[in-house]
């Protein structure tokens, strides 16, 4: 999905939230553990709720992970799910924090960005920034495709390093500074944690057009007004990612439509944010 | 595995050799590509070549997600034969570069370290350190197993962030300074990237007791008598890893028995710096 798509999803479905699809099984509604994949059920019950509203779904890969080759399969099951189902109505993401040398973040972009190979097609990964360029360009040489690199984190640990300081520049500030030249912000965003709001501000100096991915609202306790005041673009240009507020609204039957009346709440809010900035 | 056993592995093997098992398709022995599944035949008959010499196996993950869950079961099947048939005789490294958010972390730390829930029980885990303490934290509460955290990579791309400079302290020593305390020499390592040999000597000021593990000898061009110059301590304290070099030494019939000359040569070089330093 390119940008001008993104955007009128945007406009159209007066949203910009992005659903983490992390299903923890000790959390998902028990009756599902009966199912033969309950992953793929939980998932597919979500996704059918919340496609209208949500912009991007994004899987969490170490939810899946560490079911091993099962939980792989509900994985590839459920990005093809959404593809035939909802085609070019939802924008992917592979919450997967890759990276490593050119040649293997070449095999991490295959995992990605070619079906052929995997069985898998996101629009988008994100990428951890440490090792550099090379680390990073092989993602970017997919046309329509999105590297989506981590600068500042929500959580707790993202002191340790990302506030290191040279020059009066954070890390998290040259991070973006030496990284928006590798790619376009046609094909590129940035991880922005909400716990940091005021940051934002900081960050659209550096980078006043790119789309930011923010984490932290909901159970790790961002606000969506600030994230809003501090971060949004002419076109939005945010995609404010919340998971376990919705997809574990309720652990009863009715989970899918409890899930549908927190994504309703949001898009409430963030409906009136894009009406008071004008799109 | 515990640090004593790793010490006597390489006290017994004469060898300080790691690995890495990156099977590309396109460079495998090209009779393999009609096996039920290739990728685990060609590791197969590596390993079985190998395995009284190599100090530790590592796969990277990259060559095996890229086939999505065919790769996964390849890998699966690679940790699972290791740990049957030379079981306490290797370290295994789950070459995967993970890091995210501390309950994220958690279940990145399961798909490693846990066999009940993802079939894998590998000794290590590479980790990336950009998220900081939280993220690394809960793959360092299993006994017996280890993180082996980037602090400095062996790509070009290293110089993008790893060398930014805070009060004289470029930001991979600051990553050893920080994170040294959050594990033991007993269960961290580093990532420490051959192509910068003379920097070891920077880092064992800040870790003297710590392993490291060296990737970029041989295909990436570091040498093996520098690392050791600069890196080696009284009880070795390093693996260094070579993959392309060895696994794609032949694409014939032949290829494992020309990957053990090749690691055969090798351990003649690393059991005369061994002697030499009186290990």
């Amino acid at each position: 999905m390119n940008r001008e798509e993104l955007i009128n999803l945007i406009k159209i479905k007066r949203s910009f939230l992005c659903i983490g699809l992390d299903p923890d099984l000790s959390k998902i509604p028990q009756h599902l553990l009966k199912a033969e994949d309950p992953i793929f059920a939980f998932n597919q019950e979500i996704i059918d709720a919340t496609h209208d509203i949500a912009i991007a779904y994004k899987p969490n890969f170490a939810f899946y992970e560490c079911h091993g080759v099962k939980g792989w399969h509900s994985l590839v099951k459920t990005i093809q799910y959404i593809n035939q189902k909802y085609s070019d109505q939802v924008f992917t993401i592979a919450d997967a924090k890759r990276g490593d040398i050119g040649n293997t973040s070449q095999q991490y972009a295959r995992t990605m960005f070619d079906p052929v190979s995997s069985g898998m097609d996101f629009d988008a990964v994100t990428v951890a920034p440490y090792m550099g360029e090379d680390s990073v360009k092989p993602f970017l040489s997919f046309q329509n495709k999105w590297v989506v690199l981590l600068a500042l984190t929500s959580n707790k640990g993202a002191v340790d390093f990302q506030f290191i300081t040279n020059n009066g520049v954070r890390l998290f500030e040259q991070v973006l500074h030496t990284s928006k030249d590798w790619g376009t912000p046609e094909n590129m965003m940035f991880v922005i944690g909400a716990t940091q709001a005021e940051r934002l501000a900081d960050v659209r100096k550096i980078v006043p057009d790119h789309f930011l991915l923010i984490p932290g609202i909901g159970a790790q306790g961002g606000s969506l007004q600030a994230v809003a005041k501090y971060g949004m673009t002419p076109e939005c240009g945010l995609l404010v990612n919340s998971s376990r507020n919705i997809i574990f609204a309720s652990q009863e039957k009715d989970f899918a439509k409890k899930a549908r009346l927190e994504v309703l709440n949001l898009q409430s809010e963030m409906n009136t944010i894009l009406k008071s900035a004008g799109i």
